[in-house]
């Protein structure tokens, strides 16, 4: 790729709002793990923090439609808006995402919203930290507000909130989303719950049932998360939701908890890319997977035990790690 | 804790099928990080692996009660029982669970069973590495049949195939488990589809989903999972289960299959007890964490940026990895 020869030259083009290039960019933070450590701190002068709301849901309870619903009532009120939406790779779904890519595409022609979807790459529906680097890309691109979409935690760890200032659960009754049957992590990170497709039957069920458990977290939780019902494919329950984003803000800000919640974010981005290269020197490497296997192959044998091949593979690490350090 | 004081000592108790013992030891695996790497060692002598059978699906599918049905056959054919449970620790599922380990005292005074919940430790439902070394706890204990129960893939990517020779999952037209909402992933490691409740309504329909989506993948699979009507509470499908998994088992060996999944089960836990050791000497330890804690505040400060302050620690690290390691 020739993007890492001009650094400066490719951040000045994010500046001046050059789509192609931004487009290239992306792709090149996505694929290229080499690629962000050296172009993010080049775009650094030009990035400014904007207001970001994560989505998240169970597939087919609508996230879509309301990022749809979302971005034409920013648009309305003049801001340009940046969405990154991450898809689940998995075969099984693969239909139905299209199915929401197509329907997304009635704002894709506006030159204020740039959309963005990502394969989420193994990670099962969560973040990876390139998303992190794909927000900051958008923001020095000069969108005033960013979306985030997910289908919920995945399995790297980095997720939702470590990216979001506010997040949006989204619930349908229709979806079998009970609250018993969500994965756990995801109730408790919502800062609102948003029951879309509320004229179906169980909406009302499902409301109070969010709002049973949140009675019991009350003492836990020092904002209140919102429990409100939405109609996506009507519009009805869209401005609600950015509202709730900005009292959501201020809360933040008058308990002082932004900061908190800003050095969160940036902790957690710290440790997920660290963790990323640790295992790009490791277990991402063809000759440290050779390894394992050859010792699993004494394991097998019983020449040893699981325990100890794998003191063997902690001694040889740090050298490993020590390797293409160039810097 | 006193009991590595006498390793080789402890595993003669276990073989001498010590209950109390094993309580500890499994306690122990758990909970001290030091114990598995001295105490699987010594305990090698006396471990045979045995047939180890996964019970995988969402929370309310009836997991338990197969279980329990499972483990009264298998007793009724001469058979000691090890039962693994992992418990997701959501405090929103709490009472579900302890409803569950109620439900599955009907077994628990038999000394021919051996039930052990663990907690999955902020996995989300997913299994530590700490379970294989349970489940060989359980073997060398002189159990003929494991059974591993967990809700689904986890965060920590060790998952039920990585220690069950075959992996049932259940499903159930209630429980809301839509194929198409099912986590990304957990269709594809099923080596068989036990429609549980098969007398509510759905079920049906929820079986020709199943194999219309198994149809879609035959040709990448050499073993097609057979799928399967049960009705847990009134001892229906079990038999079959027991049936489904001994031809699984000879589907494997008559294709040369078996060893494969065996060393995939050996080269997964090998990696996941390095990745275990790199996370304490690094994320897990006080001081690391004060590290990036200090870098996060320089990067608000944007006196860096997360990238910059990521190659720091990644400079740092060999050293960190190096300590410690006595041996």
């Amino acid at each position: 790729m020739s993007l890492r020869a001009d650094i400066a030259g490719l951040a000045q083009r994010v500046k001046e709002r050059d789509c192609r290039a931004v487009a290239r960019i992306i792709s090149a933070l996505e694929n290229d793990p080499e690629f962000a450590p050296q172009f993010i701190p080049a775009l650094s002068p030009f990035w400014t923090k904007r207001p970001r709301l994560g989505i998240t849901g169970s597939p087919g309870v609508g996230k879509s439609t309301v990022i749809n619903g979302l971005v034409k009532l920013l648009r309305a009120r003049g801001q340009r808006v940046g969405v990154v939406a991450v898809d689940p790779t998995s075969p099984f779904s693969g239909g139905a995402i299209l199915g929401d890519r197509v329907r997304m595409q009635g704002v894709q022609n506006d030159e204020g919203v740039f959309i963005r979807s990502m394969g989420s790459r193994g990670s099962l529906g969560g973040l990876s930290v390139a998303t992190a680097s794909v927000v900051r890309v958008l923001e020095s691109f000069g969108s005033d507000f960013i979306l985030v979409e997910t289908v919920g935690m995945g399995q790297t760890g980095f997720d939702i909130a470590d990216i979001a200032d506010t997040v949006a659960l989204l619930l349908s009754p229709e979806s079998g989303d009970g609250v018993q049957t969500m994965k756990a992590g995801v109730m408790e990170i919502a800062d609102m719950y948003v029951v879309n497709k509320a004229d179906r039957p169980g909406a009302e069920g499902l409301m109070i049932e969010i709002e049973s458990l949140l009675g019991m977290i009350e003492d836990r939780l020092r904002w209140k998360p919102p429990v409100f019902a939405a109609k996506a494919l009507e519009g009805e329950g869209m401005e609600r939701i950015l509202e709730v984003f900005a009292e959501h803000q201020n809360f933040l800000r008058e308990h002082e908890q932004y900061e908190q919640r800003r050095l969160r974010q940036v902790t957690s981005e710290i440790r997920f890319i660290v963790e990323s290269q640790i295992r790009r020197r490791s277990f991402a490497s063809p000759d440290f997977r050779q390894r394992i296997d050859d010792l699993a192959g004494k394991v097998m044998a019983a020449e040893m035990d699981a325990y100890t091949a794998a003191a063997i593979i902690m001694k040889e690490l740090p050298e490993r790690l020590g390797e293409g350090q160039s810097q």
